[in-house]
């Protein structure tokens, strides 16, 4: 997968740090915890995945849409950098 | 803006029925109507803009990024189809 | 409806600027502007819509759900408050 | 956590569910496999994570605001579907 090989390690990173909230999450449930502390876990393990979800993204339509072999103009990367600007508004 | 210029009819079409939302939901409140229905009102209006935002991004992916001036790839079109694909399962 | 009536002023102010961006995204695709620019003004309409919402909810919660009245007791303000700041966190 | 232990299993059920799809992110991840696979079992997992959410939300609003312990009107309970019913639409 292209871009994600070259920053695997960043993305990697990300995904063990949700599994890691999705275990917390797992273990206050079974621990029949308090129901707010999920609530903020769930939230901040999807806000987590959001952020993942942007930097692929942001790979994606830089190497696969753009992509450098193709040489893209100033114009495409311009409106690349726009797309981006807005996906991470969006989705933040 | 070219890619709405061609479909600038059906956009303008979907800003003014959000703007008759808004002036709903305006009234409503200026009446001091029931809350629920301004509630309902309001995340009616919210998913119409993102319906409006998803199209607009269409086109800008489409012609402002892949640019067909530039004779994009078969490889490239595939990846622009699959990132909208995301945008749409996202944003809905 | 209560609440709203009691903050009609604040949530009138609310949606006027929304209408205003809803006309200016109007006049942009009319005027066949930039396509960038729509989609940023949607963005933050959208924003404010999310805002409006949110606090709308609020006042659903506390003075329809809790319903000063009632009488609630201390843990269920708590839980009330809780449920706001998680409503907050998800719909930023 | 009152209401979510009656309704333990099924959350348990749900949060394995999302756990099974955050390991296959990772293996995918550590597979450099495709970024659109990626991308699509991504998006599903934030939807599962904020069902996993309105469910909690639910017994939450029932259980600690409404309370039934402390009796709440019919109004009480009617604004309190109302709200759910927004949250649902808006966190689908």
């Amino acid at each position: 997968m292209g871009h994600t090989a070259r920053d695997r390690e960043k993305l990697l990173l990300r995904i063990k740090r949700i599994r890691g909230q999705v275990e917390g999450i797992q273990r206050t449930l079974e621990a029949d915890g308090d129901c707010f502390v999920v609530l903020q876990t769930v939230a901040a393990c999807r806000g987590a995945l959001t952020g993942l979800m942007t930097e692929i993204i942001e790979g994606h339509v830089r190497d696969h849409i753009l992509d450098p072999a193709e040489e893209p103009t100033a114009a495409q990367r311009k409106a690349s950098e726009q797309l981006l600007e807005i996906v991470r508004a969006f989705l933040k």
